[in-house]
């Protein structure tokens, strides 16, 4: 087990995993046991800060209605007043910190100020949510990749990546797409066809969970009817067919305990 | 805390994560304490058998120098039996159990039996790999991807999928790749450039851990050079340059405690 002296400053990464809290690592439980001050986003859940002390401060930096409380620069500075000040601190952020969640930028910012910085993976929300929904990612035989790309640039538009990836036979995963989902799924259903299985996965591994099925065709339709809201994951490609057995398998998802 | 009864016939995949035996879920640690019978692969950490009770039958079904002891069939069977004869059964795989791990047809096997099943994801290599030596898969700025791709089909040959990637401003993380790595190296140097820098990781978060950094034209020689042999992960983008701050980043490594 490592150990921290909880005076030093230092910052420790810690992936919380896709929501179930039962889903974080040992290590990251032990991190989050001898922080002194943890700094948490939205996406995580309350349960995990339960792991800290009685005493140890809890900094919520995320997203509330849709408004960013801080800027990242201004998480950057942040951590580094906090480890400065109390010694370990933890940066809990949802999933992996290393996908599409600018760790990078924070433990530059961190080392370059000369504070000890470690990163503690997490289980990505791009993995878990198929999972969740019964989907393996690859199958022996159907695809030999799976691509996790972004759904939204900075511009608003659609990555220029995901028309390779449409072309490929890559399981497509993309994150924070669902404001472009009737482009995506146009652009998809014009390379492979409009029968090209189509899933979409909110709060995966969470009580709150909703799953949706379809194709390029009907997904729209389908996330209507189901009353799908963004953020949610869309899972495309052969493999969706293979959840037919979500209904009987016991995925990882605290409610269905 | 989920209660499996140990002596109704179930069986769990659990995903072992990447190495380090602290990288496993709590949910993932919990079932192997509630497990009659383990059936777990070679890449999995010893110590996570020290999570299962004393009378818990341990079995190995994995490679040995190279060798199956097993096919996948025999191994479906296994399952089924044992979770029968004895009722939990945990199914310890490397990695997570739906990424190129043939988890899936553990799965349909062992329900179309009429054996309930669950799956608990653990920590991709393919992620864990690139983050060990301090690369983020993706970062801000510089790409809007990132693509898993096997790197030897059955048939010995590298992937389509490889040609498109390529192509692509995605981060490539190409999984049991070493064999072709010469073709693959120069696959990417004809759609990006030799100077697209590449880092192999193998034992990723164990104590054995190396890393060699290069760029496409290089690598080879840094491989025979860093003696690094297979398995390993290859990572393919301009993300690897962030990989500076590894030396001094303590990234989630047991060894380094």
């Amino acid at each position: 087990m490592p150990d921290f002296d909880c005076n030093v400053p230092s910052v420790t990464l810690v992936g919380a995993g896709p929501g179930d809290p039962d889903l974080i690592t040992l290590k990251g439980m032990r991190a989050l046991q001898q922080a002194r001050v943890v700094l948490y986003d939205a996406l995580v859940s309350p349960e995990l800060l339960g792991f800290a002390k009685a005493d140890c401060k809890k900094v919520f930096v995320g997203k509330r209605r849709g408004k960013k409380e801080f800027s990242q620069e201004e998480i950057n500075q942040l951590l580094v007043f906090y480890a400065t000040r109390y010694g370990h601190v933890v940066r809990l952020k949802g999933g992996d910190p290393f996908v599409f969640g600018r760790g990078h930028e924070e433990v530059e910012y961190v080392h370059r100020r000369g504070i000890a910085v470690e990163i503690v993976p997490g289980i990505s929300s791009a993995l878990a949510a198929p999972a969740a929904a019964g989907i393996p990612v690859t199958k022996r035989g159907t695809n030999e990749s799976f691509w996790v790309v972004t759904g939204t640039l900075a511009s608003g538009e659609i990555s220029a990546d995901l028309e390779l990836a449409a072309q490929s036979s890559a399981t497509i995963i993309v994150l924070m797409g669902m404001a472009n989902l009737k482009e995506i799924a146009s652009l998809v259903s014009h390379y492979r066809s409009p029968q090209e299985p189509v899933a979409i996965i909110q709060y995966a591994t969470c009580p709150a969970e909703r799953i949706v099925r379809g194709d390029t065709a009907t997904i729209e339709a389908q996330v209507e009817a189901g009353k799908i809201s963004s953020p949610a994951v869309i899972v495309i490609g052969k493999v969706v067919d293979e959840s037919h057995l979500v209904d009987y398998v016991k995925v990882s998802v605290e409610h269905r305990r």
